[in-house]
């Protein structure tokens, strides 16, 4: 095994520079992870063009797949790196851990250089979920459920049952595909899809849409609706498309943007609700591995060929054909 | 018994006349209840102000409590008429069934004249829910659980578990003194109650708050918010209270007014939420009924004593000392 890792070091822009880190030996409850593939969450896009803020200089990534140094035990991992002590860990809400870190997005520093996802190895600390993979989920398909599968996943537990519901879903990227997916398995009885991208539509049917919609298209009537577009205008019209009882999930909007308008006459007379969801707790890490290894849809397809960490750089501020860029270490 | 039934008939304004209306025999399903004591919603002050539409004529009330004529069992009942059948009935969402009506809202008619509460008979259609009422529950107390309590039943189901949280609650009229106590016997951890009124900030203290604000004060942290004012600048305060994970149920947003600003990043990254709730359903009267049968609180200080049928325009129309006029029609 190697005795020292690689990391590529966001500066700012589209600089990144390569850096060699010794090999820590893990501490107790810690996980050094050899890292196979990492896919590139849109939220890295959002910090390298300046639409968030992120600690810089910083690795980024916190979507990968890899196998444990050592045992080669083939896992994925956390974004949120918790307590387990605070109140809010105590109340279940780990992810908000009011000493919360987090993979990909923590300054870089001597204390925990290894902290992202672009990189050839990442060291996680005590309290980062760690769930194994089953060797039939390829690097593809297993490296997103971190990050979009298991957010997914805690924003569709929040919605609650979607057996027999209608639900609109906003935004047909990796996390909206993955949600389209999940509703066809839960029994959705109709599942509708907008997206400002038609090749999104189309991917969309793929991943069980029985419905699709250019954006700014008048919406069906539905009992729930996911959001993952997070644009002002789209959350209003989803919110107006929502029945008596309805439900609206807002998972998209995690950077600054305008305020939408709330009628409270119209959510107390309609029984509506709108609710938040930002990451997730282990269980839905959890549930992301198993929904992934149960599911037929082309997941792969959702992901470009991989490029080496030298790459990294164009590869946050370029353009994308599919969901998810990624990247393989092994790849220079 | 009495051959018939006399009716206070809502006409517009502050006006209102005495109808004598046959007793009619019930037919499958129906009930006909004799009116020992009515008590006055807010909402009826809102209709009589035009605040909100309402139908006109009309004989108004819907929160009560009287005796099935025949057998003389003392009984509250629902507000919402259900017809059981339809999409959202078997989704158990019966009071927004698709048919539904409304003791207390409905045009006077001769298909259904004694369908409000300010009379001393009252029709229930088939589809109202009706609950036996104890003995040891007077009928000032007993009165307002077919509205208030019941509603505030359902808010707090929404609400979850308030066992050691951070409650605020925003009015304290009828339901927000409701919800206060409600509050305090699910073991909630503080209850912050807030109001323009100090005289309803003192009453909040009798039932079961911890502290107490005026309008426009700075509000703590809370878990859970509950607004029973419907006022717009309050329930933006309500949100902006909020803890990370906290959720806001909106209950008095009942007639038109402005909207409020939602922060779309602040619900996703706060795993915040704002809920809306609306009538009730059976159960809710049912657990209304016994939460005041257990209840050691000072129920009847909030309602004013009571006025005869003749009093009832000049009652809508009035000033309240206390959160509930009643209406006994044996008074004149």
């Amino acid at each position: 095994m190697a005795r020292s890792a690689r990391v590529a070091v966001w500066r700012g822009g589209a600089e990144v520079t390569s850096e060699t880190v010794p090999l820590p030996s893990p501490g107790q409850g810690e996980t050094l992870v050899e890292i196979d593939l990492a896919t590139v969450c849109g939220s890295d896009h959002h910090t390298v063009s300046g639409r968030r803020p992120g600690a810089c200089p910083s690795v980024l990534g916190h979507e990968g797949v890899g196998r444990i140094a050592g045992t080669g035990q083939r896992v994925v991992w956390g974004v949120t790196v918790s307590c387990g002590a605070c109140d809010r860990c105590l109340r279940g809400l780990t992810a908000k851990c009011r000493r919360v870190r987090k993979l990909g997005h923590e300054r870089y520093e001597p204390g925990w250089p290894l902290s992202g996802t672009y990189a050839t190895h990442v060291l996680l600390p005590a309290g980062t979920a760690v769930v194994p993979v089953p060797d039939t989920l390829t690097d593809e398909v297993a490296a997103p459920a971190g990050c979009a599968t298991a957010t997914v996943m805690a924003a569709l537990e929040r919605a609650g049952s979607l057996n027999g519901r209608r639900v609109l879903i906003v935004g047909a990227g990796m996390l909206g595909l993955t949600a389209v997916a999940a509703a066809a398995g839960a029994g959705a009885a109709e599942i509708v899809v907008s997206d400002v991208e038609p090749a999104r539509l189309e991917l969309a049917v793929d991943f069980g849409a029985t419905s699709t919609l250019p954006a700014a298209q008048t919406l069906p009537t539905v009992d729930v609706a996911l959001d993952f577009s997070g644009a002002a205008p789209a959350i209003e019209e989803a919110l107006a498309a929502l029945d008596i009882g309805g439900s609206l999930l807002l998972v998209g909007s995690v950077s600054p943007g305008p305020a939408i308008r709330l009628d409270p006459e119209d959510v107390v007379r309609g029984w509506r609700s709108v609710s938040g969801v930002h990451n997730y707790e282990p269980r839905h890490l959890e549930q992301a591995v198993a929904f992934l290894a149960a599911s037929t849809r082309p997941w792969a397809d959702l992901v470009e060929a991989p490029v080496g960490l030298d790459r990294v750089g164009s590869l946050l501020t370029g353009e994308l054909g599919r969901p998810r860029a990624s990247v393989r270490p092994a790849n220079n």
